[in-house]
């Protein structure tokens, strides 16, 4: 049986997502679980994607199979009782043989926090510290440029080398807490995001919005394909991944 | 010099405000900070009053004296610059020096928030999960009972033995958030507050959201000034102190 789980994480104590050997990450704790569940065996999991160290998950979604049946709800709770308190499963479905969380996935969609704002040691670990004011009207202009289809290269990992960086931005959007202006929320729906692509975005979003470059010249950067002309990754606590869609 | 700092912290990874002998705290930090800037000497520093392991502040209150002058903004950006990242000085200002931070007090604000909602782990730290649904409209007719000057000796720790458990409140809230309906905030506003006092309120209050109690019975328990008369102490991650008075 193939069952895709919908989960919530904390990134902050992770060492992102993707297991790596002697280091905490959302993969390990996820696999730690199952063992026991499934009486000793190591099942391999599959996430829609990775995140980063520190990026947390509003709902990532991960497959996996399991030789003997157990019931959505069972497997829920019995997953809840065994993760630690930084990762919750939300949701789980039985899925058909072919569905796999990553190859099936049409797009994602990720949100992005930053605060102007007085420093809320509170709110450290999941928003984006900004100490002075942009220009948001002219950062709203640029995040637009974003959208459509794309070379995205200038905005991935440097030493990335990937035979496609065509994506598609279907959706961008720049929300402001009406209760607290200081808060901005970008964010981001597309068919696919390169490692840093987010963050590289929002980076570059925050120089427009110091006043360094023109809204406009997002057009140039794309053009450019090259890492260097985009601007600083901007920090993982930010950053949320909300969504899949399948 | 007599200075007045109004302080926010995270209370997750503190063994509550007060100095302890090896243990992370408020106020150890604090001092630490103190006698970086005042060339090694110890500054002690005095509280609107303590907050417990795990209990948040927005808005704390904290005087102490130093023996030379420094401008309140570079006291405030020095103090920011030692102190580690979950604690954060909001404001410094220079008082009068028979001003006390705690014997000035007029009064305090604290907020406890509740989720009835999924647990999110990004929020574990920061709101109390209690997971299944409460009678809200009567946990908010059993909070209004606490408004007025009673004797609290049901709602403060049981082996506190005090001269005096008379207190004030003067105001109190339920809040329910527009856009989650299971998050609630209750909202405590009064003269003094007792040790778990405003956690044991809480915890009773749950028993009414329970069903368990009446909200009319909070008279009754209030009457008895005994501690098992009373609810359970609701955990301190949903606990901010929001306010101090002057």
């Amino acid at each position: 049986m193939r069952y895709l789980i919908t989960i919530s994480y904390d990134g902050t104590d992770f060492f992102g997502y993707q297991k790596q050997p002697r280091k905490r990450t959302v993969q390990g704790e996820l696999e730690k679980a199952l063992k026991e569940i499934s009486g000793g065996k190591t099942i391999s999991v599959h996430a829609s994607g990775r995140t980063d160290a520190g990026v947390h998950a509003l709902a990532q979604k991960v497959h996996f199979d399991l030789e003997t049946k157990i019931t959505c709800e069972k497997l829920a709770k019995g997953l809840n009782s065994l993760l630690p308190k930084d990762i919750f499963v939300r949701k789980v479905e039985e899925v058909s043989d072919d569905f796999h969380a990553r190859f099936s996935a049409l797009g994602k969609e990720y949100i992005y926090k930053l605060n102007m704002g007085e420093y809320n040691p509170l709110e450290r670990n999941y928003v984006y510290q900004y100490n002075s004011r942009l220009d948001v009207v002219e950062m709203e202009r640029a995040l637009k440029y974003f959208e459509g289809t794309h070379n995205f290269k200038s905005f991935t990992k440097a030493d990335d080398e990937k035979e496609d960086y065509v994506r598609t931005i279907s959706q961008t959007n720049l929300i402001r807490d009406s209760k607290d202006l200081n808060k901005i929320t970008f964010v981001f729906v597309g068919t696919g995001f390169m490692r840093y692509m987010v963050r590289n975005m929002v980076g570059t979003l925050i120089m427009v919005g110091e006043g360094k470059i023109k809204s406009e010249e997002i057009i140039d950067i794309l053009k450019k394909e090259t890492r260097i002309a985009a601007g600083k990754t901007a920090s993982a606590e930010g950053l949320y991944l909300k969504n899949v869609f399948y």
